[in-house]
């Protein structure tokens, strides 16, 4: 991998992804050592600056920079300067000024990483930028699946639930489709996108339609809080029709499926608990996957970065 | 000491305390180094996670980690997925999942450490849960008495104050009692819980009567956040009855007596400025000994974890 | 340098002064390496006790502390104990009592920090104190400065803005005295002090008669928040009067000014945006002074620390 910043899946080759998987291979023998720090990242600063709120995605790149040894920094959207109404580039370009090499980003306006990568050295790291792309969330997706299966050729993905609002949803379609897997996404008419059909996937509004012959039964966070926009006519509803519980799951789907989540689940709403814990469950998968993901990531845009000022 | 997780001072047998406090006398020795940094827990990865505010707590855990070479994070009640409605338990599993070795956890609802002890492979300590337990408080405070006193047998202490709602003064009177040492409590009645006849323990609602032939007066902490639930008329009839003033501490107390609070104090209402800073006061001891306490914890836990990995 | 405290620029001779900028060039150099670590204050222990809300000042000293090995806690007003009504002294000494060596501090209460000063063993180094003063703001001014002019002797620099509610303002005027050079300030005259008459400067109330023949233009934050106070009459009017523009700029000052603001900047208030991003701006210079001021700062004191204790 060849660039200064890892902005979305949109832009990566199935060659970038399969190094940046690669490379995170090496980084669970790492996490999986008694003294789980490699001295990789020394005197690579990292600024994580969350205009977000986050725990996981948060936590995993703090613990993914201190494995490797790079010192950080975390910025939070309460901070006193964008409070006082310093514009983004502006807060962008002082962290730059005090030696930091590499940006995390997340911002609730799609395009805000990308609008930094442009104009900063710095390289810059979207970690979820408004409903347009979770690059780093798909990445740890694609690498739990490779841990499980021997290829993604033909793999069959469901992706369920609401579409329209989840940046996991969109990279992951893309990351699927970019190593040769196929998303067969299902939710409420409501919550399906008209953008959608720009997509190699199939649409189907009849969840049990869609989980037989299913590899991976992806389910996505309902956001409770975007309830009073009335997407959906009630939770009770979204339940009846489109949670994943165990009685669907052992009637409908293969029995050699496995779920996935990016958490943080809703238990009884879009996902039952007994199907949540049970052995299909790739979820607890899925979060260590992403420190190592993450790993992989900051090691290879730092290798570029060392790469530039050795030449 | 041989267990996995520190949740109370109930479980905790004579021998296991006095192990701690021995192990926290080495602690202290490091910390009188000018470099106070030793390898200890190089590879250990520890989770602070404060569901509740605290200043004192969460950073003398923060330096007793940083002292011993621990990798840690801090998470507080206003992440993300906390408030995103995830459970305790998904919460805890995925900090866990990140490859965390030891969760240190404070939490509103009595029993929440134990809860998470039982369902997880991490270490789990208890920073104070409800009106419960605080068992790394009553360790320091046993840990500042040891630095002071030849032994505990038959040492007298006044516990003073708001005894209802006091994880504080729970843990202490459990540990004062595993000690040998005896615990005499006084408080308005409404701040004296009925089930206080179950511990060993003398009862006195007058705290001039109790003054006398202490070896040690514990003052609790008024929560004047709990005014407004009338457990007693007013601040100002408290003073009158509790406040251990520098004159009732000279006309009563012994001239050897050793005063104690856990802090934050409330100066002027359940302890005179005079007395707080009197060389008759330990408060800043029970600080210094917070940290090697907490360093001596995690060592013993720690260490326990790494017996149990290489069998 | 041979001082416990930085507290403010009042206190500090030019030989002192000159020290630490001399000493931060040194830090540059640390800060080129490609390895911007050095173990200069391993075993230092640092607090960053900030009780009003910062981004630049905070991880400008956070990033200085890891540059030179320290570690160090950052402690926010909405902690705990500060909440639960504590006294500051007594936050002060809980946290000295945790074996801090050095506690940065920024407070709304003029004199804060030197009343911590006089009363702790621990270095206390002034992050802002109400509008008093701000040192390590102005130190790093200094130190842009010096970078970029071979002399502060009679140096001309024009100070722009609010100077009643400029802690930035009164310390750098300091600064500038003690170091031979003339400042000249200027804006509306409900916001230039009456005290203002017992310092060296001129005072002039026409932007346009001020920016003829300066070295140096430094433009004061427009404290939007103060607006309520009615200091003056509408942003409208400041930005008439007031605002750099570029055009201003190039009609009124002389080609060879140089441009500085402390940040956060109000683009197109009082600082047009094409001036604040042109080559007369040393903005982002100051940020990286930033970082080198304040490791020579942390240096100097724990140095004259080290030294007492082998005394």
């Amino acid at each position: 991998m060849n660039r200064k910043d890892l902005l979305g899946i949109e832009d990566l080759s199935r060659e970038e992804i399969e190094e940046i998987l690669s490379v995170a291979e090496s980084m669970e023998e790492i996490l999986e050592r008694p003294i789980k720090i490699a001295p990789t990242l020394r005197g690579i600063t990292v600024a994580n600056l969350f205009f977000e709120p986050s725990t996981r995605t948060l936590n995993s790149f703090a613990l993914a920079e201190k494995r490797l040894s790079a010192d950080y920094i975390n910025l939070s959207a309460s901070s006193s300067s964008i409070l006082k109404g310093e514009t983004l580039l502006d807060t962008a370009k002082n962290i730059q000024a005090m030696e930091v090499d590499i940006i995390v980003i997340r911002h609730s306006i799609p395009g805000a990483p990308h609008f930094l990568a442009e104009r900063l050295d710095a390289s810059v790291i979207n970690a979820g930028d408004g409903a347009h792309e979770h690059p780093t969330q798909a990445l740890l997706d694609l690498n739990t699946i490779r841990k499980k299966m021997s290829t993604f050729d033909n793999l069959k993905v469901a992706i369920i639930g609401d579409i329209e609002h989840s940046r996991v949803a969109r990279s992951l379609i893309l990351g699927l489709n970019k190593m040769g897997a196929k998303a067969h996404i299902c939710g409420p008419p409501t919550l399906i996108p008209k953008w959608m059909d720009t997509f190699d996937v199939t649409i189907n509004y009849n969840l049990e339609e869609v989980l037989p012959d299913k590899d991976i039964i992806y389910i996505l966070r309902l956001q409770m809080e975007r309830q009073h926009e009335s997407f959906i006519p009630s939770i009770r509803e979204y339940i009846k029709y489109y949670s994943l519980t165990y009685e669907r799951l052992k009637k409908y789907a293969s029995p050699e499926v496995l779920i996935m989540h990016a958490g943080p689940i809703n238990r009884g709403i879009e996902i039952e608990s007994r199907v949540a814990d049970s052995e299909y469950s790739l979820i607890l998968d899925q979060v260590i996957s992403g420190v190592a993901v993450r790993m992989s990531i900051l090691y290879l845009l730092s290798r570029q970065k060392t790469n530039e000022d050795s030449n």
